[in-house]
């Protein structure tokens, strides 16, 4: 009898998800509908899986999410009691990386701004153009997607701090915990990056009281958002709220409340908003499946396992 | 008798030269009209000056160009054979691979793409989007410039290569000299970057030949240029020819063949070429004058000069 695996992912390419597990793990034999075989299910790979099938597989072992974020996994409230393990993959986070450092640099060298002189023909140098050691990105979430970008960021030129809810040590990088580490984070900060997770303590925590703690007489004409954590830390009204009273200057949106986003969003049209369509580390399944299997081996050698969520925080 | 110096700027913010000298060294008495002084002047600081002052200049001891490039000093046949000393500084240096990092990033990650469709209300994820390690940067001039730019792309995960004239050892990136190298590299080039500087060798230089031996079947849809070196080192109409018949799938430019760029050069208006105003490394004279006045008490002190033109090579 075949070993078996689940797969469940919604909203991923399933046939290539198949196709690599064939190839990387011929011992399993892969299952996407359960039918009678609900026994023999030991490991699931599951992205926004369907609630109630994981708590239909008695001898589940592991939960493999998909990707690096576990919200989806959540929303089921049936859950069986067995570890659930994230993708910590250098292709994701640097992919990550990428889109961080694009977009804070299209906001520290005004993007917008040479876009819309281009297309008026226009040649007209910013006079007051500042350098990114005068800019102060903090990044709400610096774990392995922030602690990366900051790493670079810093590199770069940029002055970087960083904001986790356990304290950090030993890091190059100025870091911040706990409420009142977070306010004094974000009055220094001018570019704010969330690469915080889902969760009931981070839901909706990009609104008007927090955006109105930012620092507001900084070099950019006022701060700037990115988030690529995920649309429920953000309130979109606030956000557009913020945009047009002044106190965001500009923001780079990669996940929204409701995706995609809606065709009457405002913001596909904000003149000072970039809208990507939840693209920012988007994983490539070859990137992912051999940190899987890696790690079902190890398991079944009797190791540890890696990236192990932590039910209770649920991240 | 105050000692005195020379400043001859053009295109710069003069006021503001003379302000932050005066400032730092109040000892100088600044000239910018050459009258009955000229025996007087020991130091010049000049960008793109008139012919023929510096030669009247009996007792000028260096020439200090205001920025990195000198190819307008030589603009001047008649020369003084005194010691050129150009700018190496850390601001202007981040500053230039902010903004090579910035488009190379924006080329990667489909920035003109995701624009277009943000500006259709268009929700389109690219599922074959490329990440950096399956693109390689070619460095042609990996300078002072181009080897900040060349470790910060490959820390963000870029596969990079570097041409210069003299072979370069003991760097942490592949590296190429003379024609031959050339040839090497651009065959294995995506993103072409340029930072060379203006030579009668290097004129001209990026022409329908050297695009032709770029790599063709990189991830990139064909490779893409990005020159922030100097207009005089392209030819506009092989790299609009190149666009159109798709040897070259988009281009950033900095510099152009004529600054301003012409109200009716068709790089304005092109769909996949993003123009700047000769802005890229816009380095900022409280970052730079300090580097001048730091090297004439060393000079003046009886050490070597930092640097220092190559008069032969002509930078
Ligand atoms: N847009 C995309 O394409 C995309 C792709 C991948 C991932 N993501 C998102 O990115 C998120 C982060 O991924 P990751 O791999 O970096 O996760 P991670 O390693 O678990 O890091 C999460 C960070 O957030 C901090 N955090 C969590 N709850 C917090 C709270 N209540 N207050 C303060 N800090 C809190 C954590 O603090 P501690 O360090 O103290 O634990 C940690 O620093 C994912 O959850 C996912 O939602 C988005
Ligand atoms: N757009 C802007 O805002 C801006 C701002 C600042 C500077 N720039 C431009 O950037 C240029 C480079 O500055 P930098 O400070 O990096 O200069 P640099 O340190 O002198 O570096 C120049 C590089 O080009 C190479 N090179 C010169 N002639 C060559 C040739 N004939 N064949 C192959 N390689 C050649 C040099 O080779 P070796 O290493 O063998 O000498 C060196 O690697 C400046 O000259 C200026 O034109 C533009």
């Amino acid at each position: 009898m075949a070993r078996k695996i689940l797969l469940a992912v919604t909203g991923l390419d399933e046939a290539l998800w198949q196709k690599e597990i064939e190839r990387l793990a011929p011992e399993f034999k892969i299952v996407t509908e359960i039918t009678n075989d609900a026994d023999d299910i030991e490991y699931a790979i599951v992205w926004k899986q369907r609630p109630n099938i994981l708590n239909a597989l008695p001898n589940l072992k592991i939960i493999f999410s998909a990707g690096a974020g576990v919200d989806h996994i959540f929303k089921d409230d049936t859950l069986p009691k067995v570890p659930i393990v994230r993708v910590v993959a250098d292709d994701l986070t640097s992919r990550m990386s990428e889109y961080i450092i694009w977009q804070a640099l299209d906001h520290l060298r005004q993007g917008v701004r040479y876009r819309k002189q281009q297309a008026e023909s226009l040649w007209q140098e910013d006079k007051a153009q500042p350098a990114a050691s005068a800019v102060t990105v903090g990044i709400m979430g610096i774990g392995a997607l922030g602690m990366d970008a900051a790493i670079k960021l810093q590199m770069i030129g940029f002055n970087v701090l960083g904001w986790s809810r356990t304290p950090k040590n030993n890091t190059h990088i100025d870091t911040f915990s706990d409420p009142d580490g977070l306010s004094e984070m974000l009055a220094k900060t001018d570019i704010l990056v969330c690469l915080l997770p889902l969760t009931n303590e981070t839901h909706g925590i990009i609104n008007t009281q927090l955006i109105a703690r930012l620092k507001s007489d900084g070099p950019l004409g006022g701060p700037v958002l990115i988030n690529a954590g995920r649309g429920g830390l953000q309130i979109e009204a606030d956000i557009l709220e913020a945009l047009d009273n002044g106190s965001l200057a500009a923001a780079s949106l990669d996940v929204f409340e409701q995706e995609p986003l809606q065709q009457d969003s405002p913001l596909w049209a904000h003149p000072r908003v970039m809208v990507t369509p939840h693209a920012a580390a988007a994983s490539n399944p070859l990137a992912i499946i051999p940190h899987i299997f890696k790690q079902i081996s190890a398991y079944e050698r009797g190791e540890a396992l890696e990236n192990l969520v932590d039910i209770s925080a649920r991240y």
